[in-house]
């Protein structure tokens, strides 16, 4: 159902002609301005849509997304921005509405402009055909896709109110193809813009964020999240901080299973950090690691790449303090090698697995999710696009 | 002549059975405490022979270093620690010296005790035969290798005196074989420790420190200037810097051009950025990018991903100051693509060549120097080993 099983929203897809085939221009409406917060790329050369999205979600409420996908009208300098503006205001024309309550996503290949007339002409069809079924909220998930294989929605029902998603995320892959995008709605009651950035940042934090496939982060990557309070339901502030991690959290474990080139996925856990930033940096240095990664494709079970990995990650860790677990099997105490049996538990890999690190006795503690790095990732990834 | 070239320098290697076969015992001697200088690995989980290295360093003067392949003697504790001191003393033993004034050095897989017994047995005949022919240079620069193609030794020849250099690099591409390990001698006399120490990092932070083959620091890097006076020649500061630097520099390319799975070397140069500093992060985060060195192995000039690094390298950088060169083809201009003939690009970049980056006005520049990443790398390194 994704994101119009809030009550309230519309959504829709079509195809506008800016890929060869397929959808590729997806809508999510409002119908009038609602409470909208969103976590952009912190990217220093962010794509023009990213930067009039910045402008838009910081002046007020937002009516409406429109995300196209084919191309994502980024290295377009000021051109580019200009494009994003006119995007925004041919929807609001069709819409009738001020362009100033429209965001635009773009996704796809950097580095050419958007072809203004092709989505200028779908526009139309695609505000026409706009509904709330769960066909409707498909095709929107659909036409944000660029590389996925397949396309992403959640839902999580609270107290009398629901919080729906879609995601796209071959970009966390290919950012030649840009771009992890999502976009969450609910009909909950949200008191502030700024209650509902609170609780959007701290759920991208502990899933969006901690998810690294490759350590390219995308000059495209947008999360929003649309409340318009049709539910007349002002939830408990927990639960609704809690269905919008759920959906956050769903979301991501769907872009790390459909990664291109990956065979598994591995979570990395890292306690007795000093803090959560220290337990999150030492996870995503190990997730970054080319060497590791590879360890994981061969179902090697090479903890002194892992400790290579902790030793230069930042944080003050001392190699004694180091104790590092596969599967609940301790393979590492105290910084050195124990025994244990390496065909068993290199047969035990195969499949998706979770490595547990500790580094000492404070309290930060961090889950970061990754996933092999293949021969099909540097093939795929070599080819010119 | 590598490490032998200079005047007063015995070096030798032997096979004592670390390795399954070849030469696994290397030996540097200058007869005599002379001065040393040295630059380790940043890791915070460094190996014992690190540890150890760094206070034999500091307490002044040193005689001789013993380098053993086919164990790092990392990932192995407080008893790593007694097995390297043991392993310092036994050399001491046959030479003749204090065990404080000989060094050691290990590379290999990380996580297994150092064979002593082994180590042990063949000091004799390591020391015994040590000379300075260049075979017996070419013996200590081969005894270091563990899953280099070549031997990698180089000489220069300043006013007066001559710095010579021998070095190992599969590590920077396969930790597991850990390490990245250089020894150079000078028969120049140099006045302090503290000016060695200087010369060689300002030559290792351009050179040995600008090359990125995966971002895998090593638990053992390590690189050792000695400095024995035997030519009487106090050289011009300047000349014996310079030396020191291309001794490093082409031992740094002979690392490049051997980094296993790789099929080019490829130059970052960044220009234009606010201090040296800025420079160099930028320039590692464009070498350290799976997706970028993805595009480098398939022939792609894919300046959007490079455009996508520089954004989160972390210096401040505005888009539209952005330019890219491929071979020096403008490719990108003011952070926005520009109109080039694609497929003719493509088909220089078969094999090596440069890419420039200006990102602003300021005086900051460096180059790094990386390869591409391949499907063999990921093959090579997801082998159990």
């Amino acid at each position: 159902m994704s994101v119009v099983a809030p009550a309230g929203f519309v959504a829709g897809g079509v195809a506008s002609g800016i890929k060869p085939e397929g959808l590729d221009l997806a809508l999510i409406d409002a119908g009038a301005p609602v409470t909208t917060a969103a976590v952009f790329t912190t990217s220093r050369t962010a794509a023009p849509p990213v930067l009039l999205g910045k402008e838009r979600v910081r002046r007020g409420a937002l009516r409406a997304v429109l995300v196209n996908s084919g191309c994502a009208n980024a290295g377009t300098g000021a051109a580019g921005l200009e494009d994003a503006r006119k995007m925004a205001a041919s929807a609001a024309a069709v819409l009738g509405c001020p362009e100033e309550e429209v965001l635009v996503s773009s996704t796809g290949p950097i580095g050419s402009r958007l072809p203004l007339d092709l989505i200028g002409a779908a526009l139309p069809e695609l505000v026409a055909g706009a509904g709330s079924t769960p066909a409707h909220g498909l095709a929107c998930a659909e036409a944000i896709m660029t590389t996925d294989s397949v396309p992403k929605t959640a839902v999580r029902h609270g107290t009398g109110f629901t919080v729906g998603g879609v995601a796209k995320g071959a970009g966390m892959l290919r950012p030649d193809m840009a771009t992890m995008l999502a976009y969450l709605t609910t009909d909950a009651q949200v008191p502030t813009a700024a209650h509902a950035r609170r609780i959007l940042a701290d759920a991208v934090g502990v899933t969006f964020n901690c998810l690294n496939v490759d350590g390219c982060q995308s000059t495209n990557d947008t999360v929003v999240l649309m409340a318009n309070g049709a539910s007349g339901v002002s939830p408990d502030p927990e639960e609704l901080a809690e269905a919008v991690l759920e959906v956050c959290r769903d979301l991501t474990w769907q872009l790390a299973r459909d990664a291109e080139g990956a065979t598994k996925v591995v979570t990395i856990d890292v306690v007795g950090a000093a803090s959560h930033g220290d337990a999150r940096r030492i996870a995503l240095a190990v997730a970054d690691s080319a060497l590791v990664r590879s360890s994981f494709y061969g179902a090697d079970p090479n903890w002194g790449r892992v400790l290579a990995a902790v030793g230069v990650a930042g944080p003050a860790v001392a190699a004694e303090d180091v104790d590092i677990d596969y599967l609940d099997v301790p393979v590492c105490r105290s910084g050195a090698g124990v025994p244990f049996d390496e065909d068993l538990l290199a047969s035990l890999l195969g499949g998706d697995f979770g490595i547990r690190i500790r580094v000492g006795d404070g309290p930060g503690a961090c889950q970061v999710i990754t996933t092999d790095l293949t021969p099909d990732y540097v093939r795929f990834n070599g080819e010119r696009s």
